[in-house]
């Protein structure tokens, strides 16, 4: 039973770690209960120094990830001590992120009704000068993780439907373009299986030593290149599969 | 944190009804931690009386599905006043085997411990003489939901990962072959994307008013067309993939 008092974002969130960049991909659908279902962007850009390109992606209860999102924003506002500017490597921007987050969460359990889950997780991702670019990961408890040259993606939200397609696809190796296309087909297939995934679609890329997050592509609903990629995997897809050796009778 | 003491299947089984049959399909894969995997089959076949055929699968909690399984065996032997060959309609052996689940679950539940689900589901599957053949998918609570000619399908386990490729390809009107062949698409995806679900895979077809159970397949690991399947599919896909058209940078 979910609270209709706190928006539960469904979404789906996507970062891809490369040689090239990132590539960072997210959804704006936010729903509490299939009959109130609202639009809010999950992708939150801060090129607030010009030593660093830092972006959070959000997934999970909306008053959770809105205040979240508030606190680093004020924190940045008044020059607190930590802050998304002031911190040397990314990881300990992670941590940062992990610190509110969880903090947050607590605050919220500690009021908890039954069913009500204010569980929320992010996906950080982004480059400091003298830094490779990173991606992180960052649980609900405060703890992250990052990518491999194995598992060159982070996923939150509704991953599952959308995995097969990244796992088939990608390496590190694979460049912007087509990891960006890849990223947006992995989210056709989720937002096909899932009410609670929709658009618009954010896809930004960003290419390493650039400092600059302006590559950044909005698809709605109706945009004709959005309804291509649908269009034309669909029909490889039955191609692929008409093509498919039959189980022996 | 799963207790040892009882296996829990991730499992993946689909059942499909078509116009000229079902197709059921199950993989074999109990896990009690990652390090403690065994092999169970999830099918069990009843062709105890002439005038109807009947298929049960399982997820979930194994100590449970293992005493749902004796118990519907025990009533057949014993002559039980309700057992599944002396129920007129599917719809009644489906709420037969509700009340059996739920009870078996609610009778573990009472010991519970934390952290310890005994939960599982069903997948229930066949034809009675006279009748036309069906599928139900029947919850821990003991309800059940039947197919419907724009969803011809019902998943239990890890059902995210192959659902997309089911969506895409299943009609009522898809031939038994086809389906089949979907089926084992839709397990290799999600075989390739969670360790929890492996062969061997069992694919039955079942013809409508044959009353036979004999068209079952079993696919092991090294089986040549499943290897087959996962290596074309995989060429197809990439294929596809190279023909999208590429994000506009």
């Amino acid at each position: 039973m979910r609270s209709l008092a706190f928006g539960v974002d469904m979404t789906y969130c996507v970062a891809i770690s490369l040689s090239d960049g990132l590539v960072l991909t997210s959804d704006s659908r936010t729903n509490a209960g299939i009959d109130q279902v609202s639009t809010y962007s999950k992708m939150f850009r801060y090129e607030t120094m010009p030593d660093r390109s830092i972006v959070i992606m959000s997934a999970g209860n909306l008053a959770t990830t809105q205040c979240v999102i508030e606190q680093v924003q004020r924190d940045i506002r008044e020059g607190h001590d930590e802050n998304i500017n002031s911190f040397k490597y990314m990881s300990d921007i992670a941590d940062y992120l992990g610190d509110v987050l969880s903090s947050r969460i607590r605050r919220y359990s500690e009021k908890e009704q039954s069913g009500f889950s204010p569980e929320a997780s992010l996906l950080f991702a982004g480059q400091i000068q003298g830094q490779r670019s990173q991606a992180f990961m960052i649980y609900p408890q405060g703890n992250h993780i990052t990518t491999s040259d194995h598992t060159p993606y982070l996923q939150i939200g509704e991953c599952k439907y959308g995995k097969p397609v990244l796992d088939r696809f990608l390496t590190r190796q694979t460049s912007l373009i087509d990891a960006a296309t890849c990223a947006l087909i992995s989210m056709d297939s989720t937002m096909k299986s899932n009410a609670g995934v929709g658009p618009p679609i954010e896809v930004l890329m960003y290419k390493n030593d650039s400092y600059s997050l302006s590559n950044l592509h909005q698809f709605e609903a109706e945009n004709p290149y959005l309804l291509e990629i649908r269009n034309q995997w669909g029909i490889k897809l039955n191609e692929a599969f008409d093509a498919m050796p039959r189980i022996p009778n």
